[in-house]
């Protein structure tokens, strides 16, 4: 167990436009989604995953990122992120306009396979070939590894810690400026993701920065209170607790994007966001979904009386 | 933060019957009661709170306390539990020959008042004269305190961490065995648990055995892993998550049971427990409470590949 203080300042990385809409079979439309947009935007959000590069065969629900991204490039202050699955979504990234993408490679070879059609391995060496697309077009653009079913597979069962860790260290090797550990499919605990992420920190620094956790199983907040205690500042959440993955059946459910704010508000972590507002644009995108599962545990019982909101 | 490795054995108390069944208007058939105490038993639960020795024109859900406990004694191993607001009712809880009692204080005086109808010191006199009546009737049934609203409370706000462990010393020097910390109220963040348990464990030791934590704001398995760390290895849990405080708006939702055994053997911790017992036991209580608001997670996902069901 660690001995470190719990940071003082977290980011919260809102991702529901992203990993929340991808699981949803509807497409919401996109003036909503610059609701959405605008919505957190006001409720203090300053990092965005916007959508994603894939072909809109795949994913009909993101086919507008595009045009999302150029509004989000607007909103003073806000880093704009997407994913890419490719070298090709990467290319459309980096004409975007966006400051970061998120390149997921998953850590078991049955859900790469699976969900990227690409062995682990390949998906290292696509991210160098993304590094070098991107050095030559002269951008500035961030590039994350996510590290995705680095705790378990729905698919493969049990994912080394040694597998995980190596697939890190190639992601940076090959070009890559950061990246995350995420839980996509809700099979962490916390003890797990302490044990994880002090061994990525150890390896990578600061460069390991970002924890994304679904809450499957119940364990998302714990979760995150362990990466915490490993002095992680960075976490994806979704609001309302939407998301999943179309291939890892039942694994719905990001960590919520309010909840996470309570606790890290509680804890007196500073986010910069405004619970409230979070709620109130809950709220509003429950209207927009309606007949979907939403998530999450604060909106009913609401924030304690002993907590002020002040942003 | 601590340095202390997690515990390796840790005993889960269902309080469904007491704790979740005086939250609910309906009062369960005995027999249903009955049902669910072998469920209970048979998914290995070796420690029970049976019900509360409280006048049955106030809680009449519970008025079969004392047949329930005459029948809990003949499972082998089993830890019967029951809760007492006062002498009278520690009397019958001696005269019933269960192994344990409950005594709760509220340590928000405004919460003392409106649920025990006596201030914090009043309980902490009634703890001296139910020690004197075990002492006398030559009983050794354990005596444990239960300071409620340690982490805030509804109707005051903010609750003292000074007043917290005052009462916590003044009820071990009153005769109690044993004190708990309880969320009665789900205002508990985990760094506050961490905090709070740390400070209690340096102040009175293995003494303070227990944590009682609801997740009305999600944190409760968070607040769990939090005291895990402190050392606490006796967890308080309602099946399905039901329970809550009739003078504590909004307070609905212990840590439900199943989704704490899930974690705990995730973490490798030894409770004894069959979860997909559990979980079936969950459906059972489910089909005798229908229209009730139940909560948890896992038994929507079920158990991961990657974990063999072992008990």
């Amino acid at each position: 167990m660690p001995t470190n203080p719990l940071p003082t300042v977290v980011t919260v990385r809102e991702v529901g436009l992203r990993d929340g809409l991808q699981s949803i079979a509807r497409t919401l439309p996109t003036a909503h989604k610059l609701a959405w947009l605008q919505g957190a935007y006001e409720a203090g959000l300053r990092e965005i995953e916007i959508g994603s590069f894939v072909p809109a065969r795949l994913l009909p629900q993101l086919a507008d990122t595009a045009e999302l991204i150029a509004h989000a490039l607007k909103l003073p202050g806000l880093v704009v992120s997407v994913l890419v699955p490719n070298l090709r979504g990467a290319e459309a990234a980096i004409a975007s306009g966006a400051h970061s993408m998120v390149l997921p490679l998953s850590a078991s070879h049955a859900h790469s396979l699976a969900n990227l059609r690409k062995t682990p391995d390949e998906v290292v060496a696509e991210a160098a070939r993304i590094r070098a697309a991107r050095d030559s077009a002269g951008s500035s653009m961030l590039l994350e590894g996510g590290v995705g079913t680095a705790f378990g597979c729905t698919l493969q069962g049990e994912v080394k810690e040694s597998e995980v860790l190596r697939l890190m260290q190639a992601l940076l090797d090959a070009g890559c400026d950061r990246v995350s550990l995420a839980d996509t499919v809700g099979y962490g605990d916390p003890a797990q993701v302490q044990r994880l992420f002090e061994k990525g920190r150890a390896l990578v620094g600061e460069r390991l920065w970002c924890g994304h956790f679904h809450d499957t199983r119940g364990l998302g907040l714990a979760n995150v209170y362990a990466a915490l205690q490993c002095g992680i500042t960075r976490f994806d959440a979704c609001l309302a607790g939407i998301g999943g993955c179309p291939h890892a059946p039942g694994a719905s459910g990001n960590v919520s994007t309010e909840d996470l704010a309570y606790m890290l508000r509680s804890m007196k972590i500073d986010t910069g966001l405004n619970i409230n507002a979070l709620l109130g644009l809950r709220q509003q995108v429950a209207t927009w979904l309606e007949g979907e599962a939403l998530h999450g545990t604060l909106w009913q019982a609401g924030l304690p009386k002993t907590m002020k909101e002040t942003a």
